[in-house]
């Protein structure tokens, strides 16, 4: 990555740059601070520029900003300075970026002009190496997908190869960046992979909370502006026999009313995490002022998004497995195979699912119009809602259209979740915000059938059945089998 | 600890044997198996038999059992066999035994001729050296407790020093001592100590959170009939502006009815882990069948308990200090030192208080009434409401009556909390069961106040004030003030 510099205590003239009260409170820059000067051979950089100062005072370094910073539209709805003293964000730092979410994500804010670095310890990949799974797409290595969008678009990713647990790492890496929003994908984030054993259920507790909590306080520490778009899931609510709301209900009770946080009621360990992240999330924008919005993700489907389908090397990964496939993508690569569409139990089982264009669409509104200071809210991010059975008719009519013979087989549900309920779920926020759903239509099944159909040769059936019970997880570590 | 053996796949004469499903359906113990007995030489021990066998079929190994075991009336209420088959608790493994909750409810069950081993790794003890904090009574070793008990009392109380977190070290020591019920005081308890800076915060919560999983994969391992009893902490719900249930509440919404999980806003990285733990127990009943009994409880007072006041041995530990002391018992120092009682803010806090006299019953009660399987309980533990004000002017009222002068000052409150709120929580379930509360009265404030004057020459008043700040905490490692 090429550096460039400068200091900003000389001059005001970055439009990248963001002052950082605690360092600027600490101390000083003396007139002999040590500046170390790199400027890039690319044709492609201008000169926004910035200063970074590290911990220890007098340490000076800097970072590359790509072309077009200055004189591109605005990202974001707003004016240059938000309502609270918020600037309107620029930087974004996509954590998980490299996952099924994450890459699309911080493709589509690169190609909407966002400056974007993607912070990624890359251990989805090595999910797959142990335990035998692999993408249905070939996907290219980080490093050669960012290469590969930067010949395509001329736009920069910066990256950050590391773990957010890690806090040494995570401060240096944001220190560096200084992004305007966070967007954090980067948890563990399969039910069954939580459900495996004894210490994959601790590993994603662990990771996946104090990944959360290392970022708090990065962004305490370094940078109190910055928005927290963090990615939670549909399943912290579980299934209440009452409507579903976003993030929080009002309650009359006794005679009294107050508006609380919606009751959770998740179903894996996994799922759990996520609610502990919403709960200690709420505390800090509450205790300290942190601006953060929650995105309660249903189901994601699809595998194109405008910027993944410009080159096979910025291809989407796309999982189909019993661990980390999700009902309706796992569906239409059964479909392709012909191998039955396994429906867990009796199928009543209704969730909210979305296009992952719409994913992507979800996270740049949220980050382009940020939540108040020590506001902590939450949007339902979801388009549709389904019943894995619904599901298996539409794939199975889709898949006749095409010539396939799909049939559909009831497997023993290897999770513990009710197969027949109530289910309503608010999801308007996003909308008011200007979400223009991309709705599950015959011909995006017919397109994710065909792209499934294309790559049939990859599969591997024996990774499509659940390998993974709710009920007989045990204490010992546990290979899944080959 | 001296051994005793018997093989309960021979026979069945030991009233303490239980029998575990998993290794006895896994492999069966051959004649040949590996036998080694060793008979103790003290005259207090009888021979209530049983074995118990490790993962690894064939190797046998055994624990001892103190005297009076069957001759005993026995504890609880029910008769031998509960209704849903789980047999009459009587061994009971107290997690965080050396602790201040931990040690007096470990000495209040071997009393009631439960067999009690207690688990703990003395990190408690640990923080007091780190942080230059001292217990108000001079506390002797774990060792040294349990040796003075036992030649009081002739009771035995296991020991078992190490770290839940660990899965190994406990599930050794669960497959050893084979408990009915186990009481989980084990976690980092105070909500300045998760305050104080980023890596307490990670601490409490990577503790408190894997530790309980790590109980909750023993119990379903190694025996899964037992009552997990858990403690939890009424700061779970925060300061709602409707009356706070006991766990769940009926919500009528948009037409439909249900009852959830109570709305939780905890208010400090300590409290919300104990939210953390409460979602992840009521997920284990419902998956595999848990039987937990989840204490929400109120701020503890007092520090006498008829057995911890059997001998100066005994004595329990007494906090005062800014991270670890809790209102009422800070305050009977303050007004022993001639120090002004410091009420943070405006005083009108309100919470749930119980004597420690209670606790302990609380704790039996709970135990002695055990959890169906599948069921997670909750019950809300305190006895009465206070505000500091009240506190504060209840103190002062008894210090008078003693000769002293006691002044109160209000101090910045270093929390962030409602100041002014309303406050009504239910606290009928354990009273149903029998509890008979220690409510409280002059006579314990003039006791209690008397006991702090008898040690007020051990008073650090260094300590007295408030170290910690909710908003100030940093990423960097702090040492709290000498």
């Amino acid at each position: 990555m090429a550096h460039l510099l400068s200091v900003s205590c000389f001059s005001n003239i970055s439009s990248g740059s963001r002052s950082y009260s605690k360092p600027l409170n600490q101390c000083s820059i003396s007139s002999h601070a040590s500046v170390s000067l790199r400027i890039s051979s690319s044709p492609l950089k201008n000169l926004a520029l910035w200063a970074n100062r590290s911990q220890r005072c007098g340490t000076i370094y800097a970072a590359a900003v790509s072309v077009g910073q200055e004189a591109r539209v605005q990202p974001g709805s707003g004016s240059d300075q938000a309502s609270d003293g918020a600037s309107v964000p620029k930087k974004v730092m996509v954590i998980g970026g490299d996952g099924y979410c994450g890459w699309a994500t911080s493709l589509h804010l690169s190609n909407k002009n966002y400056e974007v670095a993607i912070v990624d310890n890359l251990v989805r990949r090595l999910f797959d190496h142990q335990l035998g799974l692999d993408s249905l797409t070939p996907i290219s290595s980080i490093h050669n997908r960012i290469r590969r969008w930067k010949s395509l678009t001329g736009k920069d990713i910066q990256l950050y190869v590391g773990d957010i647990c890690d806090f040494e790492f995570l401060s240096e890496a944001f220190k560096s960046f200084e992004p305007d929003a966070i967007v954090h994908f980067g948890e563990q984030r399969s039910a069954p992979y939580s459900m495996i054993d004894r210490s994959r259920a601790v590993y994603t507790q662990h990771n996946n909370v104090i990944g959360t909590l290392n970022v708090l306080f990065a962004i305490k520490e370094f940078g109190e502006d910055c928005h927290l778009v963090k990615l939670g899931t549909m399943g912290e609510y579980g299934t209440p026999n009452i409507d579903i709301e976003e993030g929080y209900i009002t309650i009359t009770h006794n005679g009294r009313t107050d508006t609380l946080p919606y009751p959770k009621q998740a179903s894996s360990f996994y799922h759990l995490s996520k609610v502990h992240d919403s709960h200690n999330i709420a505390f800090t924008c509450k205790a300290w002022g942190i601006r953060a919005t929650d995105l309660n993700q249903g189901v994601v489907y699809g595998v194109r998004t405008d910027e993944t389908a410009m080159h096979e090397e910025l291809y989407n990964r796309f999982d189909y497995d019993g661990v980390f496939g999700t009902a309706l993508n796992r569906f239409c690569v059964q479909a392709a195979v012909g191998h039955p569409l396994t429906v867990y139990g009796k199928g009543g089982q209704t969730r909210g699912y979305l296009d992952i264009r719409d994913t992507v669409q979800c996270v740049e509104l949220a980050i382009a119009n940020p939540a108040q200071r020590g506001e902590f809210r939450v949007f339902n991010q979801f388009t549709e809602q389904f019943s894995v059975n619904e599901l298996a008719a539409l794939v199975t009519k889709a898949g006749e259209k095409l010539g396939l013979e799909v049939q559909t087989i009831s497997v023993p549900n290897p999770r513990v979740e009710a197969e027949e309920h109530y289910y309503n779920a608010k999801h308007t926020k996003l909308v008011e915000l200007g979400l223009k759903p991309h709705l599950l239509s015959d011909s995006l099944l017919d397109s994710l059938l065909n792209f499934t159909i294309q790559y049939k040769d990859r599969v591997d059936s024996k990774q499509i059945m659940p390998s993974v019970s709710w009920r007989k997880i045990g204490a010992k570590p546990k290979t899944v089998a080959a």
